[in-house]
């Protein structure tokens, strides 16, 4: 569990290496590349979602520099499956380089198809199942279906002159699943036969002990509420959570309720599961809003998104009671299918409060079981450490926390110590003769995606972001005459976030005008130097009156 | 449960009126006034830590203003208990009215003590125990002793011509309690047995079913960490976490551990709860941290603060490597025995992340069971409801989510439903002839303490905050003549937190003077119309060219 900061050397002919460009140390952001013979083969590239330390920005790329001079390189991209942090930067890459073939299930490229339509792209899709091989350059891949929180997820094997590589993508084994398309331990343990080398395993859950229910579960759940309702129910889930809204559908069935679908990425999502047979709808089901609103409230169930109390969602604004057509009424029944992911929850019980406030019953996962995990916790991870018996281990997709409890584990199945390596984003992992071993590192930043522009928003953007939103500014604006210093004008003072009183900068006027006198009286007329004295006496001031830290503005206008 | 925007009437004569200046609706800044015979009682005086829509703030106070006349007319300050969100504020209340006596238990008071002492007051303070009696004013005064995760906790029933009223304050009913000190459920029947006319109760975990775990049971859990460190240990909890303190000390005194505090109220705390007798220390047991540093690893604890991930603690600067004294290193034990406080997740998990990625065994609430809550789940607030069988329900200390839950426990135990009164914070409730019912309500707003001010920053500035915070500003400075509205500098353009693309801005300028000309052309002299047209189209531009919302600041200096 070496940590390295040199560059890794070349890779020995016959060597293969694995750097991950996003995903590792964190959640989100997953892209791992591996490099073979001189080629390249890319699996999942996704986004992150920014945190409070990260404000303003609305996404976050893995960082493509270490791979930007090897494009050409590049053999193919393989989608595990259709989540956000696994598909949701593929139109970045693709930008660069348009003609690359991107291999993932039906449903993650109907998906990931949908999302290129608005970024007016139309990459090479090549659509695989569970059970296929393809070769790309020299990467022999073979997909395994898997189970996880959307269907058609796939674990790929890639296998090189380097050894047999596995990689499971995210996973869990729910061994009751809704569609009835089980994790395939066998196809594993038949790979653990033949010999796995390197095996790249799913951290998200590797601290939580045990298994996971089955998703089948939360039906009866859903179902014990849904019945008592005599009034409207919304449930709001994840968009591209298939199976939970099949349940729910199953519901609305039962009690004669039709369902119309609130938020865009809902309608859009859902649309495509049923044209392509992943979610089973009865004729006549589905109605549009316009028309749900006019039938009885007893007879219509409203699916939504905005389970993570996302401020503009349909959800937020009904909490708010700010939705254009639904409107929240004591008596109603609203439930919340979705995980609390953290970081999320004062948004999320900001809108259980709201819809509380209003007289809706409210059902989340903090009071009832309408949620299972995607991920396998500690329990099932045994079995697939088990089943593949790998010489090498690899955790993904999990902060430190996650890394390590996944490590552990592996090691308690007969992993050897020094044969598990925790690879953060841009550790550069080789396998060769058989041994995985650190063997450099490459940069790997934030890429952050800001409105219409990709990487001009850094951390020096963010830290001034965090300072104005703590503290708000104070700017003072003066011309001076730059053949003598002296102000042609008096100072204009403006604060805007540092106080809601009016005459809360009155003392800075006349502060400034004893400053800019002496600076006058010392001569000095270049207005940089007559800035910088301005801001370190407003600067005093504000500390030792408010004990505050504005960011603090001066602008000399030479005249 | 109606809501009123009235103002109430005059209490009628015999009747008593109660009114939260804060504390339900929310969770913090608990303060609750009743009103009889024309006198005013005070429980409790706390504060509310600033959520992240409210950037920069330090404190929120409760909102004094309804009272601010009648100032005269309070006869007491009763604390229920030494957390801050019950105390915290009482400073700010008796800078208006600095001698009215505060009541409270031993170590409520002698925390109250220390925090006054730094603002230099020296209050009236008048202690009380479990089973005593007081009367201020018209207000007889009945403390019982009450379970909660801080010792010498009270609830108080407080008997008026009006009736008899029970508030909890923060309570749960650990049958097997570290110090013995039982909630008083028998005195709790005796006066259910006298009639209670109004019940206030704490909500905060309405929701959760069942029975919180003993206190006691986190000791062998802690045993069974500290048993195996053969390094540093380190333990964060709570400042005020006695008896999880206690635990701590008597694991670190089986395995022969000397015990040294980390964090400044730490200190102070256990030196207060040490001093009275609420903490049990062995002679010789507690090191100075200098002393601790020079000791060999395996003969020394660290109990610590921080474990909210607070950036500035000891515990966030240890798992960032930059603790002046105690560095972590592989192998080493961290155990952060406190709750999760929602919000608080992701700087809890940086530091859980942190302490990981340098090899610490890092344990917590979500891999071992070392936090117990504070506060009666459903099933125990069952048991209240049935011990006191009151006539009037008032569910205080939640958020909506919790107050509903609160409401529907005491219905379910047969109180009325037209007898629970859902109030938040300003509702004003009267008790007539033994029914409570709304009445009106006065204003209760948010007071910010910002630095060393109260109440200048308000939803203006922390809206403005949230804007720059978001998106930086963009400043426009350009002195013109007022004569013919010529410029007679060019136009100055900075941006912060925009771009950290130095050319990013690089079109504004040319942009700007356009824009200068026409209003010249036009004759406009003004410098507000100016700046106006200036902030029109350079808002224009930056949503047009990067689809951003910087805050715009036009300057116009007339010359």
């Amino acid at each position: 569990m070496t940590q390295s900061t040199e560059l890794p050397p070349a890779l020995p002919e016959g060597g293969l290496r694995v750097v991950a460009l996003g995903g590792i140390g964190e959640i989100g952001r997953n892209m791992t590349v591996f490099e073979h013979a001189g080629r390249l083969l890319v699996v999942d590239c996704g986004v992150l979602f920014p945190e409070d330390d990260q404000p303003g920005v609305d996404l976050i790329l893995p960082d493509f520099r270490a791979i930007e001079d090897r494009l050409d390189d590049i053999d193919a991209i393989v989608l595990t499956h259709g989540h956000e942090d696994h598909i949701g930067a593929v139109p970045f890459l693709l930008k660069l380089r348009p003609d690359v073939p991107v291999v993932g299930s039906r449903f993650t490229l109907a998906l990931l198809a949908a999302k290129c339509k608005e970024h007016r792209q139309n990459p090479r899709l090549v659509e695989v199942k569970e059970g296929e091989r393809r070769s790309y350059g020299p990467f022999e891949l073979e997909f395994f279906a898997v189970n996880h929180s959307i269907p058609d997820a796939l674990a790929v094997a890639i296998r090189t002159a380097a050894g047999l590589v596995l990689h499971t993508g995210d996973i869990k084994l729910d061994q009751l699943p809704l569609d009835g398309r089980l994790t395939d331990l066998a196809g594993f343990s038949r790979l653990g036969d033949e010999g796995v080398d390197l095996f790249l395993v799913d951290s998200t859950n590797a601290e939580v002990p045990g298994f996971v229910v089955p998703e089948r579960e939360i039906g009866p759940v859903l179902e014990n509420v849904i019945r008592k309702a005599d009034q409207r129910v919304i449930v709001a889930c994840f968009a591209s959570h298939v199976h939970r809204v099949q349940q729910v559908l199953d519901v609305a069935v039962q009690y004669k309720r039709k369902v119309a679908f609130v938020g865009r990425s809902m309608v859009r999502n859902m649309g495509i599961a049923s044209e392509l047979g992943f979610l089973k709808v009865p004729d006549g089901l589905f109605v549009d809003l316009d028309v749900a609103m006019r039938m009885d409230e007893n007879e219509v169930l409203f699916v939504s998104t905005g389970s993570q109390g996302e401020p503009l969602s349909a959800l937020s604004r009904m909490a708010r009671g700010e939705h254009r057509q639904i409107s929240i009424r004591e008596g109603d029944t609203v439930i919340l299918a979705s995980s609390l992911i953290p970081g999320n929850e004062n948004a999320v019980f900001n809108v259980v409060n709201g819809l509380a406030k209003l007289g809706a019953t409210v059902v989340h996962q903090g009071n009832a079981k309408v949620h299972v995990s995607g991920h396998s916790p500690a329990g099932e991870l045994l079995f697939l450490y088990n089943a593949v018996r790998p010489s090498n281990v690899m955790p993904v997709h999990g902060e430190w926390r996650h890394l390590r409890a996944n490590a552990a584990l592996a090691v308690a199945t007969g992993v050897a110590e020094d044969h598990v390596v925790i690879a953060e984003d841009g550790v550069v992992v080789d396998l060769i003769d058989g041994k995985a071993a650190v063997s450099g590192r490459v940069v790997v930043g934030h890429v952050y995606v800001d409105g219409l522009s990709v990487g001009d928003v850094g951390e020096s953007t963010l830290s001034d972001r965090l300072v104005l939103g703590e503290g708000g500014f104070i700017s003072i604006s003066v011309a001076i005459d730059t053949a003598t210093g002296r102000p042609v004008t008096a100072p204009t003072i403006s604060g805007r976030g540092f106080s809601d009183d009016p005459k809360a900068l009155d003392q800075v006027v006349p502060l400034v005008e004893m400053e800019l006198a002496r600076t006058e009286a010392e001569g000095i007329t270049d207005t940089h130097r007559v800035a910088q004295a301005v801001r370190r006496v407003v600067g005093r001031w504000v500390a030792e009156t408010y004990r505050r830290r504005p960011m603090i503005v001066p602008t000399v206008i030479p005249v």
